[in-house]
């Protein structure tokens, strides 16, 4: 069996990846009254004289939602958010597992950008944090930028910020292996989507200055009239060159390829014509814009991709766990920037002495992961006031 | 300490009184590549092409939502979806520890009907069932008759209709008990807001035929001006003698007192001038309309309240862990008012041969319950074609 018919069958078996367990056994009524009425009650008023009991008395402190309307689930386009509630009960089992979080699947039913708002919104006060998954471009920007402004908690798209952080992390490495500075590198960056834009807000963020996006139709750049609201935006602060044509005339001499595409975008060709000792991460899933062996005989210095059958595996999974376990522990309002990129570099720090072009990013299963990036994440949050404890 | 110092210090240890727990241990590259991507697209899939097998793949099956905008929380009244919290964990609590179910509390920032509506709706593919709780009437009979219409999946305000059923089951007993038949005894709900209205319907619905109820501005008759919308439209089918007046005009000669009110509503003098073996519910939490030796000094045969330190609790929790297992069990569509008087008369009948005046509902500790409500509740789906398995 592939892998497919063996996670059918295990989806199959346990009918579910999560359950809901009480901390509190109801044996008799003492206990009864003491978890429900009567005493219930008083955990109830001291909330509502002042809300962050909240954190205190219930579940809130350690829970996030997993929110879809499934309109982009994997590879798989617009399936709906029921369809897309197996990826969003892995995900929460992922939270528990690397992030010790209680992560709630919320699978919608409808896709219209207003209604998901205001969904969110309305059930926000259950939860410490909002995690928006699987949510198609450009509506996932406006959903987020609404729900960041009206929620007091902190509200994260992870397929844009955490394939962000952890390749920003696998970059701070490689350009260090590569001896060059993220300052002075060009940075090719192809796809022009929820992803591409905030991997490329990110390295701006952490002082990346040369950055060209490519969509399908070209090089994006000032006045192309194809160009997206938000691509529209990017390119105010990208591609100061003023470079127009295809991928090709956006690799030749760049220092960075950054894939978050489609399969095979990038030829041999294309990677010869890069600059010496670059760096392609090639992570269009599950087939890479190169695969890693052709990106090395063409020259390529470090290589990474979105698989774990090959090094340098570019993972969501060692982000989101500790980046909201940070927010979480400090009860943070929000996830900034800088938390971000606080996020990133712990990462980046944890390969330490066995740094090499085969290992820019520690390994999923790195025990160490989470932890570190859930400090660096809450240390960044106090330093920015955006710490609550 | 009292019972409410003791809750809240236990609040406090526990900092909420649920957990979500992983039902797949994610230890190595295969076990990530099945629970989650690439493997996690098949499942995805085969919901995609066919909805219902989100019931096979997924934890819908056994998933309840514990909705509530906290506008009349226990007996502190609107304090709000955040302040409600430790409630609705109570609940799901109860949901997993009497019934297996996995309950998810879900709080709300808004009271709008129209938004509660559109938020549940939007949120339901998660579920396979919703429990709307602690919301205000009338406000509670819109929103649930909306999303009924709305959803396919079972949907059911606790404080009406979980209240309705053990009162029902124990008023069966205690009828029997006095060898009286309901649809000749003369009954008196002494409270006509949400739970008043839902025992009404229930009690018809199983053959009682002279009701009378009463709200704080007296006897509800047909033509009083001050009746609200559900009000008016419960005189149409109630009071068929047409009877003005207080409390105290309604009782008079009445064979049945159910009480769902405030405290000390019903006086020792009310009690005397009841029929012969009159059944006295007293059920205004935590201080009854009447205490039990009051009435029973007054004359009264059986006496009940919702107090867990006098004989014949009248108990919510009899109900809805039993109700929602029976419901999803069969993938119920809905929770008909057949489904509810299976459930109360599968309650009713635990009782057995022990029936006696202090014993005529079962304890909510009685390990029998919840599986005997469920089989009644799935039987009855099955019969009226709401069943889906």
């Amino acid at each position: 069996m592939n892998v497919y018919e063996r996670s059918l069958q295990l989806h199959a078996k346990l009918r579910g990846k999560f359950e809901v367990r009480s901390l509190v056994e109801v044996k008799d009524r003492e206990s009864l009254s003491l978890a429900y009425t009567p005493g219930v009650a008083q955990p109830c008023k001291e909330i509502a004289a002042d809300p962050s009991a909240a954190y205190l008395y219930t579940r809130k402190w350690n829970t996030v939602a997993v929110v879809s309307d499934g309109s982009a689930v994997l590879g798989l386009g617009n399936i709906g958010g029921l369809a897309g509630l197996p990826v969003m009960e892995g995900k929460a089992v992922l939270f528990r597992e690397f992030g010790g979080i209680d992560a709630i699947p919320i699978v919608l039913s409808g896709q219209d950008t207003d209604d998901i708002v205001k969904a969110v919104e309305m059930i926000a006060p259950s939860f410490g944090g909002i995690n928006l998954e699987d949510i198609r471009a450009p509506k996932c920007f406006e959903v987020e930028r609404r729900l960041k402004e009206k929620l007091d908690i902190p509200v994260f798209h992870d397929d844009q910020h955490g394939t962000a952080i952890v390749t920003s992390a696998a970059l701070f490495n490689a350009l260090k292996l590569a001896d060059k500075k993220l300052e002075e590198v060009r940075i090719v960056i192809c796809g022009a989507g929820s992803a591409g834009i905030a991997i490329c807000k990110l390295l701006q963020e952490s002082g990346a200055k040369h950055i060209v996006l490519t969509a399908s139709r070209g090089i994006v750049c000032k006045g192309e009239p194809w160009l997206s609201p938000a691509q529209k935006e990017i390119a105010e602060v990208t591609n100061e060159a003023g470079l127009r044509g295809k991928l090709e005339d956006a690799v030749r001499g760049a220092d960075v390829f950054i894939g978050v595409s489609a399969p095979n975008q990038l030829s041999k060709e294309m990677v010869r014509s890069m600059a010496p000792r670059a760096v392609v991460f090639a992570m269009a899933n599950p087939e890479p814009e190169i695969y890693p062996q052709d990106a090395l005989d063409a020259g390529a210095f470090v290589v990474g991709t979105g698989r774990s059958d090959f090094p340098n595996q570019i993972n969501n999974v060692l982000a989101f766990p500790g980046v909201f376990r940070g927010a979480l522990d400090v009860r943070a309002k929000d996830i900034s920037e800088g938390m971000k990129v606080a996020a990133a570099r712990a990462l980046a720090n944890l390969v330490g002495d066995d740094l090499s072009p085969e290992y820019v990013i520690p390994s999923a299963f790195d025990g160490r992961v989470a932890s570190a990036v859930a400090a660096a994440v809450a240390d960044a949050a106090r330093r920015e006031g955006l710490a609550r404890v």
